[in-house]
């Protein structure tokens, strides 16, 4: 059994290959190759595999289907790059900052075919069930982005609505990418739907603990300044908690706060979320879909020492600092 | 057999079968129920449909096959309406005029899945060569979209160029459409090959035919008045071919011509271009391309009286007006 590392090493090599792009046209391939070789730590892809070695020697079939998610994935972050306006992703400027709008539309289009059909290439024994995993998830990823931008302009978000947005936002492809990794291994349909739900349940919790940490993190652990998302107004696990708990007063407080720019709101709403317990909470929810996820994993009739690597990936994901 | 129009009418009532898309998000799915109701002729779907037929009775595969390369088609349509800025669409405001940009860019992307999945659920025998068939197909169409916007700021582009890209932006969709038509029809390589040729050939003839109507076409007939490509300066056959013959005055003359945004601009192109016979050189270049595809269809070793409704679509196709 490999560790994260070494497979997402193994992957990165297996994405150098020449040939996943023509060099032809050019103002095509090109967004296309800047972001892909921008990096990104490859979580999608080497779930994928090390789903697969659960079940036996890495498949290329496994190599196929890890590619074709993180192109997935790539070609969601450049249209939701362009919806979300930002200027910035992975450090360096967004495909439609560095190359416009018409080519980070296109670049986007073409890559998600690519990736269609690189998951098309495996061998056709699978293809039926792994394209039917990876069709519903594919929709669900740009519902739970709709849904996204529906929130931010909706007055109210209920916690439900927010988890089913972020489940598929974020977690479905982790969870997609377990189950493809399973199948493609040769696992039962239990075993790939005991991958898919933790998958699931890792995604939501790292989701939480994302929230969790923009506020409550410390700047020397997660490497940016606390309360982006206070700042931004962003209608985080937090803050629909929050509003959920405020009696009139803090009702009224929350909303004079939303409407200041300055440092001392950050604080100020900080300390309205601590007053409101709303960290404990935001812990206490983190910890019950880690515990799911673990709990997914310790069901499934593996031999335990081959899921060790696995184990440490969720640890580390979900124990960057809290 | 079957006509077009039964074809199309029968593929129509299948699109209207209530569930290709989900009620929510409503933000996300009614851009894609307001462009698919909005109609088109369907010429893709029915030309699918109608290669299935030359092998036996329509199969429900290939109705499958049809939606999904409408639902492409209309992906399409939505993205580069985008990119080319058109604020109409089969006389209704395009997808982003009437929602927003990003409703245009994720319901473009939400459908482009729906036709994957669509397609996705043939009977696996045949699954690894339709999508082969239709991977490749969707790649080109992307490619075709980008040396359009390429050429458009090319101070040159060759009639071989010119040729290549419109074969990729708008006949091998059609080529595609034949071909997968066919397999699911249980064709031979070779037969499903020369269907395929057929929809290129006459993917190519119905191209250069819309840039020779665009110019020399009748009020009348084609419905639109002659002279727009001329006015919004568009680099199609015509004027290619017309900076191809023409010797340094007539090179001087179209430099001031493409200059002028008057009445007088089109009537002294067009005239330019009569003088240069270029009329006569795009309609003997448009029997080439429809005799290859008629000629595609003869060497079809299926019994003549099957290929009527083909041959009467691709004249009818062809003969709008010259």
């Amino acid at each position: 059994m490999h560790q994260f590392q070494e497979i997402s090493t193994r992957f990165e090599a297996y994405l150098k290959q020449p040939g996943i792009f023509p060099e032809q046209p050019a103002n095509l391939y090109d967004p296309c190759r800047y972001l892909l070789e921008a990096g990104g730590k490859r979580v999608r892809p080497a779930l994928c595999l090390m789903a697969n070695e659960l079940f036996g020697t890495i498949t290329e079939d496994a190599f196929k289907a890890a590619a074709a998610i993180e192109l997935f994935h790539n070609f969601t972050l450049i249209h939701d790059d362009i919806m979300d306006k930002a200027p910035l992703r992975r450090g360096k400027p967004t495909v439609h900052a560095k190359y416009g709008l018409t080519a980070g539309i296109l670049s986007g289009d073409v890559m998600s075919i690519f990736s269609f059909d690189c998951l098309s290439r495996v061998n056709p024994v699978f293809l039926p069930r792994v394209l039917s995993v990876y069709n519903k998830t594919a929709v669900e990823v740009c519902e739970g982005q709709q849904w996204d931008m529906d929130f931010e302009v909706q007055e109210t978000v209920s916690i439900e609505q927010y988890l089913h947005m972020i489940t598929l936002k974020t977690s479905v492809l982790l969870a997609a990418s377990m189950q493809i990794g399973a199948i493609l291994g040769g696992a039962t349909e239990a075993q790939a739907a005991l991958l898919y739900e933790f998958g699931k349940n890792l995604g939501i919790a790292f989701q939480l603990q994302d929230d969790y940490l923009d506020t409550f993190g410390e700047e020397a652990k997660t490497g940016k300044q606390p309360g982006g998302d206070i700042r931004a107004n962003k209608k985080t696990f937090l803050m629909i908690k929050c509003r959920e708990l405020a009696g009139a007063a803090a009702t009224q407080l929350l909303g004079e706060l939303l409407l200041r720019d300055d440092e001392e709101k950050v604080e100020q709403v900080t300390g309205l979320l601590r007053d409101l317990e709303v960290d404990a909470i935001s812990r206490s929810m983190i910890h019950e879909f880690s515990d799911k996820a673990f709990g997914n994993l310790e069901q499934l009739d593996i031999e335990p020492a081959k899921k060790q690597p696995l184990m440490a990936l969720a640890a580390y994901l979900l124990n960057r600092q809290n």
